[in-house]
Order: structure tokens, then C-alpha cells, then sequence
């Protein structure tokens, strides 16, 4: 099925990189994909114009399905392979509900990532965001966190939210999905120091 | 089912309209309610502070179940009562991106109302926003669309657009979930004009 499946991708981009840690989870490895460099403003090439006129990453196809909103395309994901690999919204009424709203409160996180360690982020010890499970939360939360700490969020003023980063990094979906960019240069901004 | 349902909500306020709509549309009437005053500063009462600690409407409750994101809200119930009332996620493939794709389009319009004509906005001739039936797309959508109306935005400019608003307006859900204050006053703003 991966086959059909084509990504266009910025490396470190959050939206682009939940998807595809999604395509992880779901086991929808070997998918076609390609690199863009925002430097190089690749992402308003005419091939991009023409999928998605917003000029914007991730472009997602499946088929002739195009997806360009990562909160879309991973719900998608999850709902045509709800039986292969992780499932990652539970069926069970309070556990289901949890996830969705952890889930949309990340788009709120990343309106203000200022409140990183607000009330609206309920980490308890060893457990992932929408309780003891790797859940579609995760999957949207992760990426904003790994971008706030590569741009020098204070680690020690976020000791829970740190615990989650080092244990969730270590994830295959994650490794398998690491922004090669960020492999390559050490982060050297701190601009998230004093949040 | 819905007797087990608690909903805090403000007039007008087109997250609390959102959810409002689905309730209606998944045959979800008689749960119980609350309107709240924003003028009144009602959403920042110690009631609400308790269950949403940034005192924010909606505040939806199912049994023990607290959502108070209309994204993640609208998600539950349709999953939750999948075949009650209408359906609002298609199963199949195509259908079902395109209404997660212009649900979460949504959310980009929420930010840009000046864009509300722009490309994202594919509505062909007496269709919905996701094609040729009323979905989770539009339950997000008809919201942002009546406030802009109600606000001035021009009806000239914008044939397609006002074409769906006096359709959708039309439909029962709609109509039972009708701002109370809307219907009392009429709009004198007309902030959204030259929009």
C-alpha cells in the first residue's frame, strides 16, 4: 500500500514530520518521498503550486488523494489502517477522548509556545501525553517539543516534559524519522533559553 | 445517551456552536446546558477554571469525560455514535481525506479570515465543503462562515460563499443550535466589509 503513497517533506518541519512518523507507527514504510529545502523556497516550486496552491509542506498523495494538513493526513492514516501497526487513537470512550484532546490542544502549543509547561500539558511520570500509551497526541506533539529543545528550550526548568523528550527520541518511528538536517549541525540557537 | 452530556457555552462563539451542531446532527439532543456570558467573564468563574484551567468555552463533559476542544469533541462524538444520525466522516478513502483535509483547513481560516475566499475554499455549485454531502467539515466550517456574515463581510463579493451560508443555514441542526443573542439583535458591525 506504502507504494502509492508519496511525501513531500521539509527536514525539521513539525506538520512534515508527524506525518511521517505516523507512516512509521502505521508500518507504511517504503513510501515514495522527497526532500525539499525551504532555503532554496522549494516549496513554491510550480510541482508544489500545483498540489497544494498554499505553497506549503508536507504535500502528502495517497493515490490521487492528496493530503496537505498534518492533523488530516494523520488522522486519515490512522483510520484506513486502523488494524496495522500502532493503533493510535483508542476505541474506549475516555481514552479515545483524552487523545483528541491532546491532540488539538498541540495546535494550541503551537500558537504559544511560551505555555510549553502549562496546565494544558498533564505529564505524569513515565507516561506519554494522552496516558500510558504512544497515542496520534504524541504523534503531534513530539516533533514541537524536539523543535523547542533543538532551539534551546532550558532543560532543566522542564524536567517532566524532558523525561517524555529522551524517552519518546528513543522510538523507532522517531529514529527512523529524524530530521537529517538536525543530524548533521549541532543546534546552535538557544532563542528558547529564557521561556 | 445524551442525558449523560453536559455542555458550558457561550452565544455566538463558533467552537461552542461547533460541537452544538454535532450533538444535533448525531441525534444527541437533550444533554444538558449552560450558557455562559462572556461579557460576564463567566468562562473565567471558578466553575469552569475547574475543568478548563484556561477558562475557555466549550466545556463539554460525557459522564467523566471532559473535552473542551471542538475539534477533539466533534472527533468523539462522531466516533463514539458512528452510526447514530448523520454520518459526517466518510469511510471511503477519497471522501474521507478530503473532509479531514477541509476540516483542518478550518483552522487556517480561523487565523486568516481575510483568506476565506481563497483557494482553500473549493465550493462547487449546491455542494457541501467536502463535496456533495454535509460533513465534519462543514460542522467546522458553517460556524466561521455565519460569524463573518453576521459581521459584514460583503455578500457580493463572495456569490459561492453566501450561496452555501443561506443553504446550510437552513438545516435543522443549524437552526436548533441558532445563536440565542443572534436572534435578538440584529448585527450592526460591520468590521468585515472591506474583507
Amino acid at each position: 500500500m506504502a507504494e502509492t503513497m508519496f511525501l513531500f517533506w521539509g527536514s525539521g518541519s513539525p506538520p512534515c514530520w508527524r506525518i511521517m512518523i505516523a507512516l512509521e507507527e502505521k508500518k507504511l514504510q517504503g513510501y515514495e518521498q522527497k526532500l525539499l529545502s525551504f532555503e532554496k523556497m522549494e516549496h513554491k516550486s510550480s510541482e508544489i503550486m500545483a498540489i497544494n496552491p498554499r505553497g506549503q509542506l508536507p504535500c502528502f498523495r495517497h493515490g490521487d488523494t492528496i493530503l496537505n494538513e498534518s492533523f488530516g493526513a494523520c488522522l486519515y492514516l490512522e483510520n484506513q489502517f486502523k488494524s496495522q501497526g500502532t493503533q493510535l487513537i483508542p476505541d474506549t470512550g475516555d481514552e479515545q477522548a483524552l487523545v483528541y484532546q491532546r491532540m488539538h490542544e498541540v495546535l494550541t502549543l503551537h500558537e504559544k509556545l511560551g505555555t510549553i509547561s502549562g496546565a494544558c500539558i498533564a505529564l505524569g511520570p513515565g507516561s506519554y501525553i494522552a496516558g500510558k500509551n504512544f497515542t496520534m497526541a504524541d504523534v503531534m506533539l513530539f516533533p514541537q517539543v524536539a523543535f523547542a529543545v533543538r532551539f534551546g528550550l532550558s532543560t532543566d526548568k522542564y524536567p517532566k516534559l524532558m523525561e517524555y523528550y529522551m524517552k519518546v527520541k528513543e522510538r523507532p518511528s522517531i529514529q527512523a524519522s529524524w530530521p537529517p538536517h538536525w543530524k548533521e549541525s549541532p543546534p546552535t540557537l538557544d532563542v528558547l533559553k529564557d521561556v
